[in-house]
């Protein structure tokens, strides 16, 4: 059989403050497109379906139509599982309806162990786990690693699997050996939840979800497909795709996916990037790093004209004090302030809005380190 | 056929800020259990699945479960629409599926007409739509009333009408001559959401959401089922239930549900009260009104320890005005400030929080306006 690997979706995500939906919704369509064309016999999806555990309405529509898209219309079965940014119990909403359909969706743990077979392929479908998700399903506080509760967890599925099936893993997590960019993660703690790559020598393919860069994981057959769409400006010179492979001699194939609008890093002269080249699209997105060291009145501004989506913005020579402090005002207007960020945050986190004190102190805390820092 | 006709199950509601979610679960065992004794052909569950259009994961995962084991586990059709408390978009989520078991879940207008037939029966399901959301979807500003588009879309259901069917219509609104408690609805201006009764003369039943009292219409053939739980103090004397209608002869029985935790107004003299009868039960919901005109320290603090659910606290004769601030004070630690009230009004609203200086100016409002008052 054969079956397309993809994660790391992130539907609903924003950049910068820009949506990406269009992005998505086009990167995604291509790898619908090769799953046809190459006649898969599955698409999988090693998880963060959504980008935030309480998604927009319109990733809901989005990815619900993905599914139906997919699943109903052309009939291609999805095996999927929860990763970090997914809520497990809201994305489980509806599953058991779904595998009617060859739509297996896991967001339990206790599931992983029900092998899914297709063809002479037999899947397991391992959501992500944090290490203390870990200790409460295992009632042991002692459990000290990630890479502890994955040889327990290995060992528990070889045992289910079948002789004459080639044995696919579709997981969520940071294997050992593996390079990060910024975007992937905001919580991880020393080297608690890297997992050894050694326990998965019994699998015939790990398909791998968690990591935004296809080649962060230099593996035979250990391997993430990375994200469809590059979302942040530590992926810009990621090449985006998904990865095909044949279970009759486990052979993979890396298919590149084409962005609808570029990421672009451009540096030069103020006077230069005011007078961009004429074949310049206002729909990418731009990083902008300025050689002047004068200061520009409204520099941020003026640019934006040009390069209505700027992603980052950087002077290569720095500028004197007040212009600085200047840009910083120019920045503020597009930028998120620091306790919506952290209210946002405090949001995901807990899924409870912080209460009038905690905001009063936490907006005390910030003015105080504002300060500080000029 | 038989169905069963229920309505506004509110999943996730609290009530005084007590979790009413084991009382649902309760009130709607009992409501599968009526459907398997009187075999019926379908559940029709008439809107407001949820309370929040934003619901938590606990009530995700109770709903869930419900509908697995109404759907799956005995398999029981259902026939469902979205009310004016849940998001369409987010309840739409998989439905797609879900039909193939016999699970219709309609939240979308363009859907009502497909009628869905059950034995002898023809069933529309009409989701709950704004007046707003009817002039977006006709790109007619004139349309004034939800009459005058129920109109419209009644006479373009009967086209779809088939012949020897009995034609039921499950909808979500507020039917003209209903009387109304003060939990239903939070929004409601004028009559310009009333529908006239007289526009469903050719249909043999309507079952219909929107209000939680199964006796707030008197009409032969138009019914609300009421909610199975009760959601609010103006529900006490409310007797909650289901309804199975038996489509051969159109005949229609009201069928009880025993609360898990009952609703009990007490009045009486602090010595009284704080000396209850020894079989009061502690989980139940309390409304207290005091007969003492006395000052009496810390007396909501007192009757908490016997009553630790107090919905409602007043003092029959008035109090003098030290002692009623302090009372105020005591009330207030259970009761949320108004400017939550008024953020947690505007996010389900708008799906957006207060800006920082949106919530400045409500402050400042609500502390001109507490002046006034005292």
């Amino acid at each position: 059989m054969k079956f397309l690997h993809t994660a790391d979706w992130h539907i609903g995500r924003q950049l910068h403050g820009y949506s990406l939906l269009k992005e998505q919704k086009y990167a995604i369509k291509q790898i619908i497109d090769l799953a046809l064309v190459h006649k898969v016999d599955a698409i999988v999806i090693a998880g963060d379906l959504y980008d935030r555990i309480l998604p927009r309405e319109d990733a809901v529509e989005t990815l619900n139509e993905i599914f139906v898209d997919i699943n109903l219309k052309h009939n291609i079965p999805i095996l999927a599982i929860s990763g970090n940014h997914d809520s497990a119990i809201r994305l489980d909403m509806g599953s058991s309806w779904f595998k009617n359909n060859n739509f297996y969706l896991n967001t339990k743990y206790n599931r992983a162990f029900d092998g899914v077979v297709i063809g002479d392929a037999q899947f397991f479908l391992l959501p992500f786990f944090e290490l203390q998700q870990a200790r409460n399903y295992f009632h042991d506080d002692r459990i000290l690693t990630i890479n502890w509760w994955m040889k327990q967890t290995v060992k528990e599925i070889e045992k289910h699997f079948l002789p004459d099936k080639r044995h696919i893993l579709v997981g969520h997590f940071f294997a050992s050996g593996s390079m990060r960019t910024e975007s992937e993660t905001k919580l991880e703690v020393g080297g608690l939840n890297a997992v050894d790559l050694e326990l998965f020598k019994n699998f015939d393919y790990v398909a791998l979800g968690h990591l935004h860069n296809p080649q962060a994981l230099q593996d035979t057959k250990v391997k993430y497909s990375g994200s469809p769409v590059k979302y942040s400006l530590s992926e810009i010179k990621q090449n985006k795709g998904v990865r095909i492979i044949d279970t009759s001699d486990m052979s993979e194939e890396f298919y590149p996916i084409t962005p609808l609008h570029k990421m672009i890093e451009l540096e030069g002269s103020f006077k230069d990037l005011t007078h961009p080249a004429k074949d310049l699209n206002q729909d990418d997105y731009y990083a902008i790093t300025l050689t002047d060291e004068d200061v520009i009145p409204n520099v941020f501004a003026h640019l934006s004209q040009y390069y209505p989506k700027i992603i980052n913005f950087k002077r290569k020579n720095g500028v004197c004090v007040e212009e600085f402090n200047r840009n910083k005002l120019d920045l503020s207007l597009v930028r998120k302030e620091p306790l919506k960020i952290l209210e946002d945050f405090f949001e995901e986190i807990t899924e409870t809005q912080m209460t009038k004190t905690q905001k009063q102190l936490a907006q005390e805390t910030l003015s105080r380190l504002m300060k500080k820092e000029t």
